[in-house]
Parts: structure tokens; sequence; C-alpha cells
């Protein structure tokens, strides 16, 4: 067996076995098979896709890259959420406490952005003291007593995904629904979530661009579920427009913090139908009911003591949490009425700003972002304030264009 | 403009601009760009294509990468014929003479072969003192005195091509018509030749497997060829079965010379036809009569002369080449008729006795290889020898299908 004939065979549309799989992927974890091959077969592979049989096969081979964990001495469910990835996504902030308040076990494991896309572990170390590496046992611990605990990828769980989403991320091989379903799943597989909702993205700010994607992307994952015993759902998201108001570590940490105090806004909407799906999928809930007391999570202050509970556990130190103290208002050059907020274009904006690593060698800072002033439909006049920006020196530099994300008609 | 868009606008399918190719390009070869960038756009283009207006932007970018010859100063037509590859293909050794006996000036490039391709410099190269890199001087005036002189790829012309094509022979990308075609006529337009043959061949042991694709290269080679005013005619050969009936680089000089001499087989028709077809396009003159030129110059010794006045020209001394004396006799196992000798088969064998470049790092054995003692059609009797391998050691391990590619029924 060897590399170049696995390539080819990809590349003239043929599906791989089990042990070709093994051998590329395998052999380039080791170090023995180059970049510049696999970034030829992922080419390949994003092209040319894989089948069912090829993608369980991956997951497979994924899963086995490194360690596995079994909460089944934690509860007989185990729960976990995930997004495809969004812009101003803070949803796992909010949702974790919830499930806690609700009595649900939440293990989660996320990933830092990159790019245009904000991570989850980026928006906790915002808050000073944070840890995101914790032992195996400190995590299950915090499970079992808290009913939420938060961690970062570690290097044991599913190492191949790692270097294999660094390598996608620089060729141009993010866009491939048998390899985001495979690394999806390897990941919610390994660390031993037994009941899984996935919020799949869908829009300009997010990896799948039309709905048609997305409920293929669905189909795939809840397949690989049911071939792991696993109970997936999903959900379908619009992500033409930003989540929530805030885009940047410690401003979206801030809106989360101000969801569960109760605060209504598009954020809580979500977080709530997040958290009761998750609570009828386990418990078997109404779903009517399920919503009612994902409410009352919230308004009983209960899920924020959770949080706050969630945040000490972890060393995090909720009085530290800082923003830019430098705001610059941007205002309407006209009256109208909001027509649109493009998610992709506020992404780049708080990218600029510096919220999110354009290379791997660069360093967040926590404090910048944009808080938008306006939503879609608002009847505003010239000279309100349209967003603040937080920015780390006042000489920054915009363009006209910086700002075109939000259209005034 | 950056790499990932480019690669990611290929994986979409849309055409890229000049500027993209150029810088895509340009920066691979200044190490701008990393293999595993380029690796994922050729692959990209591999399977998406490119038009014909992205593959003259590519062609441009290749020829404007180093230095380009013109050779008008020699005569107003300088020919070159080019092989797309095959298994015991050493036409241009017969081909050049051949010209040069008939009065016509080849200045010819030529490569080294990787893998199962073997290449005419390695072919030259097994005659002891042969020197393939002779300075531009030297180069042109050998064209001018003796009509046909050969060279290696110089580092100084089109640099592009050299290490775009030791990345695609790693990464499954050589199949690509487009690739093929800029690669190709970069080349030729480098050099300055003013009328070119290309001899395509299709089968199994050549890099187009159908004529449908042979004949959309050919169309393709014409078509950058008169974007440049140089004249390329194509002849589509048959590949399935080895040219002739030495596999291996000094066995192909001897049957080379054998064929100078007079003696009457496939690679003297093929070298024939090659040789009047070129007369024709410079001369005008009538294909039946520049056939019987190009066979008198065989008869009547003047192509040898000329083979062995090039031979001298470039250092070589014909009275030190060598093959194996280790010879081992493969005989049939039972009376039959040649149904088929498989190129790439025996192309595989040849590799393994060490005829060809397993890695850019291997050395050449030039004295090894398969002299095939039948053709299709043969009837034979068991125990007649079918083949001789010409081996570096007698205790080379075979296996049974070593021998398959020749079937007899």
């Amino acid at each position: 067996m060897n590399m170049l004939d696995i390539i080819i065979r990809k590349k003239n549309k043929e599906a791989l076995s089990y042990d070709e799989l093994k051998y590329a992927f395998n052999n380039y974890l080791s170090g023995k098979i180059p970049d510049y091959q696999m970034s030829a077969l992922l080419m390949a592979i994003t092209i040319n896709g894989m089948n069912m049989s090829e993608t369980l096969a991956l997951t497979n081979i994924f899963i086995r890259s490194g360690e596995t964990y079994d909460l089944s001495s934690i509860a007989p469910h185990v729960v976990d959420k995930h997004s495809t990835g969004g812009v101003g996504d803070s949803t796992t902030l909010v949702v974790g406490p919830i499930c806690a308040a609700l009595g649900l076990k939440m293990a989660k494991m996320s990933g830092r952005g990159l790019g245009l896309t904000g991570g989850t572990i980026d928006k906790v170390e915002s808050i000073p003291g944070f840890i995101v590496n914790e032992s195996k046992e400190e995590f299950f611990e915090q499970v079992r007593k808290n009913g939420f605990a938060l961690s970062s990828q570690s290097d044991n769980l599913v190492p191949l995904d790692k270097v294999i989403y660094a390598l996608r991320d620089v060729t141009g091989t993010t866009e491939s629904i048998p390899l985001i379903a495979s690394s999806i799943m390897s990941k919610k597989i390994a660390l031993g979530a037994t009941d899984i909702l996935i919020d799949i993205k869908v829009g300009s700010g997010a990896l799948l661009h039309t709905k048609e994607e997305a409920e293929i992307l669905s189909k795939w994952l809840i397949d690989i579920g049911d071939a792991y015993h696993r109970k997936v759902e999903t959900i379908l998201s619009d992500m033409n427009e930003p989540l929530s108001f805030a885009i940047g570590n410690a401003l979206e940490v801030k809106e989360a913090i101000n969801v569960l105090n109760g605060k209504r806004s598009p954020l809580f909407d979500t977080a709530v139908e997040i958290a009761a799906r998750l609570l009828t999928m386990v418990e078997g809930t109404d779903e009517k009911k399920a919503q009612e007391l994902a409410i009352q999570a919230i308004d009983s202050g209960a899920a924020l003591t959770c949080f706050n509970d969630f945040v000490t556990a972890q060393g995090g130190d909720l009085s530290k949490l800082k923003v830019s103290d430098k705001v610059i208002k941007v205002k309407a050059k006209k009256d109208g009425i909001i027509e649109s907020i493009d998610a992709l274009g506020a992404a780049k904006l708080a990218a600029k700003l510096g919220a999110t690593k354009k290379t791997l060698d660069d360093k967040i800072d926590y404090g910048v972002g944009i808080l938008l002033k306006v939503k879609k439909g608002d009847h505003i006049k010239k000279n309100d304030v349209l967003m603040e920006l937080y920015v780390k020196n006042y000489n920054e530099e915009f363009h006209n264009g910086d700002f075109a994300f939000i259209e005034i008609v």
C-alpha cells in the first residue's frame, strides 16, 4: 500500500477502504507521510466526497488515534452540544449552566478560534485565572459535582483531528461534509457523551452556506451517532447575521452573563431552545414543558449560580473580567431602517480589531470587539450609534468598507 | 491576494485570473508558499480543470520564470519532437539523427525518468562520457554544426516547471491535461523551437489512458502553439504495449543503434514517421516523399553518421557502452500465442531491476533491463525464451506476477 495510489484512487472518485484510510491518516499522524501528500488527499476528498462507509471508517480512525473517556460512572446520560461555528456564538456559556440547573450533566470539550471563527475556549480564557486544561480526574469530578465542565481539546483525545484540522484550515479543505462530520463526531464519541445536540449554522458567517448542505450534514451526523449508539439530534440555525450583540471574547462573556441574569435576546432564545431539547432527549420531557423549565432555570437565578460555580471551579475570577476602556462609537450617516447585519463582515471587523488569531502564532486581545447597538429592522436617525468598537488603540485605521456590513436603507 | 482564497476559488470550480496564477506559482517558486498549499491547488486544478485562458496564462508564467532561447540565428526553422512518455521509447535517439541527415536542425531538451517512466537523458547517460549539460553556447554551436543536440533541463529554462513537476509526481496530480499542456509547451517555447511534433502516447503504459483524453490534449497543445506563433502538430500512438524490444537505458541505446543500422521494427516505423512529419512541416515536402527520404537517410548510413557525430560532440564513447553480463532467460511455461505484452507490467519489472529511479535519491543502473524476444501474435512453444533479463545480481527475487505482463493463450 502506498500514499500515492491512495491519493490517485480518490482523485479518480473511487471509494477508499478502511485499511487505505488507516494507512494514510495514521502514517500522517506519525510523521511518515508529508503535509503535501495529505493536503492533496484532503483536497481530493473535499471535491470528490466520501460515502458513509468511508466517513464511518475515518471517524473510527480518528477516535482510535487517542484516548477515549467513559463517563458512565458519572451518570447514565451525559449531554453535549456543539455549534458548527458562527459569529458571536456564546451559546455554550448559557446552555451549560441551564442544563446543570436542570440536573443534567454536560461534559464539554471546546476549541479555539482561528481566522474569522471564535472559539469557546478563547472566550472563557478572557476570564482571568480560568483553567481550560484540567486533568481528566478534575474534569470528571467537576461534571459529577457541578453538572457542567469545559475543557480544551486535549492532546490525548483524537490527536488526529487536531493535526488534520490545522492542515485543512490552511489548504482550503474545511468545507467538506464528510470531513466536518468525522471531525465533530469523533470528538463527541471519544469524550463519551450519550446525548448530543448539534447546532448547524447556515449562512454567510458559517462553514456551510446553504440549507441543503446543512441538511446533508445533519443526516450524516445522526447516522454516525447511530453506528456508535449515541443519540444525536440537530437544529439548523441562521448565521447570516451575528447571533448576539457582542462579538469579541470578554464582550461575549458579559453578554452571556446578561442573558443568565434574565435579559431577553436572540442568544436567550437559542440557549433556551438547545437546553430544552437536551432535556427532552434525556428525560423525554414534553417540549413545551422543557422550554418552560429552561426559562425558569434562568429566571430563578439557578442557572446564574451554576455559571458562577462553574467559573469558580475552573479557577476563573469574574470580578477581573475586563473589556477595553478605549471605545469608538460608529454612527449612522443617514436616517433609515437596518436592512441587514452581515455576520461575515462583522467577523472580519472583529478579527481586524484583534479578537481572533490571524495565524497560529498571533495573540488574542480578549478585551476588544464589537458591541452592536442596533438589530435588523430598527428604525434609526442620522448620528444614532450603530455599534461601539472596543479597541486596543485609538490610532486604529478604518476604511468605509469596514462598517458596510450594517446595511441601512 | 492570498493563497487560501485562490485554492478555495479553484476548489469551487471558478476560473483563476492571470494575476492569481502568477501570485500562486511565482510565490511557490520563491519559497513563500509552502508545498502543502501548492499541492492542494494542483489537486483542485487536476480535478476541476482549467480553461484555455487559464492554461495560456500558466504557460506564460512558466516561460517567464526563467531564461528563453532565441534559435533564429541558427536557422529560420528549428524543429523539436516530444513524446508524452512511454515504455521503451528511445525514438528521439533515432529521429534526431534522421533529421540532421535530412538537413533539419533539432535542438532538444529532454528530461530524466522517475518511477515507471524512462527519460532520454538517462538513456544517453548510459554512454560513458556523455555530457548532458553543455553551456548554451556549446549547445547552439552543436545544433548549427551537427544539426542535432540534446540537453538536460537546465535550471535557467522554465525553473517553475521543474519544481511543479517534482511536486505533481508525488501528489497524484500528473494526469491533468492543462498541467501537462503548459508543462510541455512552456519548455518547447522557452527553448525556441519553431516547428514542434508531439507524440501523444495513449494506453496502460502512458500518462493518458484514453483516445478522448489524448485528442483533448492535442487540441490544447496546438492552441497554445498558435498563441505563440509556433507550428505544433501531434500524432497519437498506442502505448498499451512497449514501443520496442528493449526496456532499460543501455539496452535501448543499443536498439536505437540497431535501427539506425537499418533494422526494421516498430521503433524504425515510429521514428521514420516522426522525422518525415517534421520534414513536411518545415519544407512542405509531400508526405510519401518525406517518408522515402527518411528511410533513405537510414539506409544510406547518413543517419548513423549523424548519430555518431552527435555522441562524439557531447563527449560520449560508444565503444564503452555496456549492458549487464548477468542475464536470466525467462521461458514460456506452455505452447501458445502471445496475446498481449502489457507496457505497464514491463515498466514495473524494469523498475524493479533498477532501470529507473524509485525516489529522487536513487541511483540508476544503466546496464539492467529487459530485452523482449517475442512480439504480439507470435506462436511459441513451451520453453521458448520470452525475454532476457539483464540483472545487477543473480540473487534477485522474482514472483510469478513479475512476468505476467506477457499473456500467452
